[in-house]
């Protein structure tokens, strides 16, 4: 008989040790798309696998051609349990611009905001790491009280979740006996809101996509040369300025194939839940939603797509003004994917056009940066039943079932490569501010996170 | 009796010397946009103090609240001959990006890159330390041989011009007196070619501008918001997109204003010059001209304005990928301004542009960097056909009477606050790539040019 509530008292008492554990692995800077931070990635994933060998678990770093993984085994305490692989990642974004930051990102505080609201500061309390240690510590919990776990565990930790994962197909390849498990447990993603768990059905694709214009051979005086030479920097805005038409769609030709209209019912459901444009978007000092013409909002961040430019750099940005005329202009630009569109033919279809705009004597050039298509979880899983009831017991509102904005290739990879559905659980919330100055993750999520997986793993063993 | 011969045989057999004490101003990282080289400024100023000062000038170092400015006399050794005020900088560019510099900007060298073809090699070589020394050197020459100068000289060296200026007018101002004279000789202009020296008599105004637009109040993941949340940079890109027509005008209203066309008998004497398209460009490695349709390349960029983003940044610009929704993004943009076009209607007619291009709940900030009217410059001055015939003698062909791309804002400073005129002359080439990684000035330029100011110096005394 297993004991569920001792293992949620434990996890009460244990609140601060658990703490103390998520700080030590907060302060590594495991920023993995900047090489200068790789050896920190290592010692984050050294942690996590001796902190895991302490639990019981048979943990090891496992070195890729990027950062490490680090995979871990659980028997279950039973016999014939169901065996499911939680997945999660160390590393965590770059912290720029630092000087938006009001505290050390890689010094980990708890702050009370107001009157017993507090949260915890940081690069990575939110994103992912904090949200990696509910899971953890929920099996120390469970295992200091019922010696086992209900459940066969199975955990897969990686390390380059926010360059791409490049590592990280060849590994499942790899290792598909080791890592096959029932299901998948990923924990990255967010609550609806402070009150009301979540469980996300649909995730949208993404393609990642970096292009250099150049123009002259050399920087230029813009003296000497403005007015005649072409300037790099017109020519790709022009080209960016052009992704999108005036109603908000996105111009590329078949850029809308595969691209479904949300069911009637699945779109009235979004609109129970109350998120108007205004209170989405007061949050982040706008009013106006920027996409798509006569769209919710939850529809233009769940199940539309879009094209965004995520950095622009060209000539100079330094102090003060320099009249140059740059040879060379970036920019980095995504596409958010949604039901079967094709990330291969976007990529090629964005630098089919790039190429049809550029000036006979420019070239552009083309750097992949991922490609995931869009997912879309069956509604209708016992898995996931089990687990919005287990949630709907910790938390005030019952859960529910989602769309998600952004992407989670790893799920699409379990699906096609290891036959495993995954089950979408995460305690962020929409201002947690990941990728941003300031990421906090708030002390209730990391808590009663805690505490609702404890009741999963218990609901799922029935 | 004036022993003009004597004066250059001597300026032939200083050379040696004469480059050392140019490479020992070379030396001085004297950036004057970049606050970190604040203290290298000034010791270039110091340096010239005491070099002048070495040469009988009466020279001294004049602290204004940006970088100091040189101000130097000399009397003339003849009762009524008349005075010039010689006007150069000795601040210089910044020179990112820095891995593509050859050499060490800040050590520089004789490189032979032909067979007995030499050049100067680093930052300011060519703009403007090694042409103000050229006159320098001149001075030195002729008082070496003759004892004294043929003419009164007052040197103004200025330590900001690659930074707006901010200091001048002030200064001007307040020593107006001090500073007035018959002429000013302006060195910071180049030849027409190797052989070919030239006289500027027309030159573009510039303002230049930047731009801020700010979305969000912070930083977004374009996961969470990407869709329904304004993106900078796509407003950005859009603005900047809008500047031009498809026909290469600048689209801001009234912008040609104050715009005349170019006398037909000017045309036709640039067209003599030879200066194609092909030529002109396929040495910074294009081949079409980008400006307005239907004009010659010396017409786009002697006598019809422009508009030119210099700058611009957004977002995530580091290495890998960041899918991030930026809260800003920036652009520094200038534009040449000819005839009567004036800056501060330019300047109010772009801001007025981008406020009527931002969305509702986006907004802009706008900082002016410098602004300066066009100058044209009488043809018929006997000052300049004096300077036109010693040219002529010094150098294979004879001087040319040309217009100029870029600006030189003293120019219309001295013009409307000393009611001087000012004869342009200069001897670098246009692939001396200033404001670029490998900036050089000829060997040639620099002989022949401190032998052309003795000539000049010679027959303005006449």
């Amino acid at each position: 008989m297993t004991d569920i509530e001792g293992a949620l008292s434990r996890a009460d008492q244990n609140l601060d040790s658990s703490l103390e554990k998520l700080f030590e692995l907060l302060r590594i800077k495991s920023i993995s798309t900047d090489p200068a931070f790789k050896a920190d990635c290592k010692q984050a994933a050294e942690w996590l696998v001796s902190y895991l060998t302490g639990l019981g678990f048979d943990a090891s770093l496992r070195e890729t051609p990027g950062h490490p993984m680090v995979v871990a085994h659980h028997a279950a305490g039973v016999a014939g349990a169901p065996h499911v692989l939680f997945y999660g990642h160390y590393d965590v974004q770059p912290v720029d611009p630092i000087e938006l930051w009001e505290n050390d990102p890689f010094s980990p505080t708890i702050k009370e905001v107001a009157a017993g609201h507090k949260v915890l500061t940081g690069r990575g309390t939110s994103d992912d790491k904090g949200q990696l240690m509910t899971f953890v510590e929920a099996c120390r919990a469970y295992k200091e009280t019922n010696g086992t776990l209900p459940i066969e565990i199975t955990i897969l930790f990686e390390g380059e979740e926010e360059s791409g994962s490049p590592s990280l197909k060849p590994f499942l390849e790899a290792n598909a006996a080791e890592l096959k498990a029932d299901y998948a447990l990923v924990c990255d993603t967010g609550m609806w809101d402070r009150q009301t768990p979540a469980i996300a059905a649909a995730l949208r694709g993404l393609v990642g996509e970096e292009v250099i214009v150049t123009a002259a051979s050399r920087d230029l005086h813009s003296g000497l040369y403005g007015g005649a030479a072409a300037n790099p920097i017109h020519i790709l805005s022009s080209i960016l300025a052009g992704l999108h038409d005036d109603s908000g769609r996105v111009t590329l030709p078949g850029f809308y194939d595969g691209v479904e209209e949300t069911p009637e019912n699945i779109k009235q459901s979004w609109e129970t839940l109350g998120r108007s444009a205004e209170t989405f978007l007061s949050d982040i000092g706008l009013s106006v939603p920027a996409g798509e013409k006569g769209r919710s909002v939850l529809e233009m961040t769940w199940a539309r797509p879009t094209a965004e430019v995520n950095g622009i750099q060209g000539g100079y940005t330094g102090e003060g003004f320099k009249t140059v005329i740059a040879s060379k202009a970036s920019a980095k630009v995504s596409f958010r994917l949604v039901g079967k569109q094709d990330p291969a033919a976007i990529r090629e279809s964005f630098r089919t056009y790039v190429r049809s705009k550029l000036p006979a004597d420019c070239t552009a050039e083309f750097h992949p940066h991922g490609a995931s298509p869009a997912i879309q979880l069956s509604y209708d899983s016992p898995f996931l039943s089990k687990a919005k009831e287990a949630l709907s017991d910790e938390w005030p509102q019952p859960a529910v079932v989602i769309g998600m904005g952004g992407s989670i290739p790893i799920v699409g990879d379990f699906q096609k490569m290891l036959g495993m559905e995954s089950l979408l659980v995460g305690f962020g919330l929409a201002d947690d501010r990941i990728h941003s100055p300031n990421e906090k993750y708030e002390l209730v999520s990391f808590h009663k996170g805690i505490r609702s997986w404890i009741r999963i793993l218990n609901a799922l063993a029935a």
